[in-house]
């Protein structure tokens, strides 16, 4: 590698914006530890007149990223766009293809065009690099595929999404609901303010876990429909429950091989309040992992934000001007295969039922009769009425049940009209 | 670097012997992971005939491992002899300087002669890689090297010793005394069974810190004389009154950057009760980071023990075969410059001091006169009258004490027939 090393940024928002800063209050320092002098050769944003931190230089912006490739000699090239296609997938594909090195933070790209994008990578023998996409600033990409390569890894689950995360625990700490809980985190910049959807579904703990699956086991990135439940239905009644109970909301996302098939999933959790799970909050992000020889490590760090974002894209940018040229995934394309799934419905744990109800005699009878039609027992129940409503909450914990069961059991009590709203259900774990 | 490596495993302890069967079933993985053969080329040992795991082929084995570089051509060569000086010195001296790649778990060696070392491994282009010698199986050194490169850190302490840890979470567990507990531990294997004093005295963890000091903060490893306490006072009643106080006894080593002076230190702290660092038990070793931009990190693990040490060498075996020669602390020799020392008599903190005295008139105010006269104020006083033996304790917690004040008070009362036993002092965190 040449010891002048041209930069470009693609997507100026509040990642790249950082990032800018960063390298260039960091240029003498990554001399230091590299040998190599780099330069911001181009920028790209949509808008060119967007209050921004810094002054953007005009001769280096670019409205269409492309044109930056065909222009520049550009070495290294930062992806901070997000989107899971589009313009995103263009960028990066061009820029390997002309012998760029790529690092983005997107998790949306990798998880679903990492494999295509990695086998493009290795056959232009460039660098990409996405530390960035899962954990913010904790370094778990790296540390699986470097400080833990050898071990054999049988599962990996933590709290990967710190808007979740702020969310429930927020929730627990001041009893208040789910939506004005929401608009906090929205005023605090912990939430997209325009659509947490895919926050708040599982959706950005899906990608991540999908990301971490591939390389924990060294295969390829699953394309299956996953078991994915999200946070919006649980409301300040389930964290006063989970309470009494000695328990803790959380949204896990897990993966782990279960009889030599891979078993992806996110979803809330109830965890011991004592368990260290149990105690990581607010923003916060934890990883744990169970490998052979290592036995259990954790990993915890801010999740999201800016500032531990770019510490993961810097660290890719040294790795990669220190000259690590190294397959995206750690194994090559041509080594990961492909691994079948383990069937969701096989999946067996206990459940936390909630259920809203007239408070009408016979209706504990029905629930507890679907309860035995679908082979699901009862370990402990709750009833709490609202005497001025007429209604009731019943809270029934449940021994081990199938999931195959729990979907009918559920299914089987839609049109029960005296159920007044959708059943909330959380696994223990 | 060639396609068939030839290894040498220097010393065949309980790591050594973990090693040989690790890098032996993982052979055919290595190669999938950097495309190298690996060869097991020779061995060495004090003793050809101790009952191991595997059989010792008689041709490969060395009793001098001098003779190893000799009379092969090896590549890469693990040292896991274990002394700071002698024999671990030389063979990895002589090593660097025929070419060989090192690989040491050896704290001793490295916190001593570290630099000395990584000029020689620099001058020859070799690496020298001692992930190893911190936190087992924690990927530590990797990550403050790569993972969190950029970083500016400016704090880094934790759990760096299995033996203590599990030694005080199993006396506050079962209210045993140490004596009985460290007995228990070295059955256990968690304490060496001769001599287990640089556990206990905080030399082990000492070495660590300095190791994590000169990667932290990209500076020479550091020579001074540091505050080091160990934990061979506490007794079972510091447990019970700390369990009053919601707090818990950790050894704790800590480095720091205070007024741009370096700041080292172990000693046992009292840590609240909840805090996460208080939570962790038995022979978790645990790391918290902070950095900027990142914010805190924790890294946790098991500390010691053959599997995880071994995880730690196999990765330092990849990163080298993957081709990345590296600085042996990621910024060059000539970069790391010295850092002056803090003064620790001008470290402040609130104090825990239990006395045991004679239940006489007097003793109090003779306690509590040296106190004013030093200028240590009392926060909290909990006296414990045991009335048969006719002695007591007495607990102070004190406000914010300078350290240089605290050794005169013990000093000045060290002659007081009235006080039965050293004073035990515990550092409030």
């Amino acid at each position: 590698m040449k010891n002048k090393i041209n930069i470009a940024i693609v997507g100026l928002g509040q990642i790249g914006n950082h990032l800018f800063n960063e390298i260039k209050t960091k240029k003498k320092e990554i001399e230091l530890l590299t040998g190599k002098k780099i330069n911001i050769a181009a920028i790209s944003a949509k808008n060119k007149n967007k209050k921004r931190k810094f002054k953007i230089n005009k001769k280096i912006f670019y409205k269409n990223p492309l044109k930056i490739i065909d222009k520049n000699k550009i070495d290294i090239l930062f992806e901070c766009i997000g989107l899971s296609d589009g313009i995103s997938k263009k960028v990066v594909e061009k820029s390997l293809k002309n012998y760029i090195h790529v690092i983005t933070p997107n998790k949306a790209l990798i998880s679903k065009h990492g494999d295509y994008l990695s086998n493009i990578a290795e056959r232009y023998k460039v660098n990409l690099e996405f530390e960035a996409s899962v954990g913010g600033g904790i370094p778990i990409l790296r540390t699986i595929k470097e400080g833990l390569s050898t071990n054999r890894i049988t599962k990996v689950y933590g709290i990967l999404n710190g808007t979740c995360n702020y969310i429930l625990s927020e929730m627990d700490r001041t009893k208040d609901n789910f939506k004005n809980v929401l608009k906090k985190a929205q005023t605090l910049g912990y939430a997209e303010p325009g659509n947490p959807k895919l926050d708040i579904n599982g959706y950005d703990t899906l990608a991540k876990v999908r990301i971490l699956s591939s390389l924990a086991f060294k295969k390829k990135i699953s394309k299956n429909e996953l078991l994915m439940e999200g946070i919006e239905n649980i409301e300040p009644k389930d964290f006063e429950i989970a309470n009494q109970l000695n328990l803790k909301i959380k949204l896990l996302g897990v993966t782990e091989i279960l009889n030599n098939k891979l078993f992806e999933r996110v979803h809330p959790c109830l965890v011991k309040k004592n368990s260290y799970i149990g105690n990581v909050n607010g923003v916060m992000n934890a990883i744990i992992l169970d490998g052979n020889p290592v036995g259990q490590s954790i990993l915890q760090g801010e999740g999201a934000g800016p500032g531990p974002t770019s510490s993961a894209l810097m660290s890719d940018l040294l790795s990669i001007l220190r000259g690590n040229i190294k397959n995206p995934f750690g194994v090559s394309s041509k080594n990961r295969n492909s691994i079948s799934t383990f069937d969701v419905n096989n999946y067996e744990n206990s459940l936390y039922l909630r259920f809203e109800v007239k408070d009408k005699p016979g209706v504990l009878s029905e629930i507890t009769k679907k309860l035995a039609q679908n082979k699901i027992s009862i370990q402990r129940m709750i009833q709490i009425p609202y005497n001025k409503l007429k209604t009731a909450s019943i809270v029934i914990i449940t021994h081990k049940a199938r999931h195959i069961n729990s979907n009918k059991l559920l299914r089987g009590l839609e049109k029960n009209k005296k159920i007044l709203k959708k059943p909330v259900l959380i696994r223990l774990f």
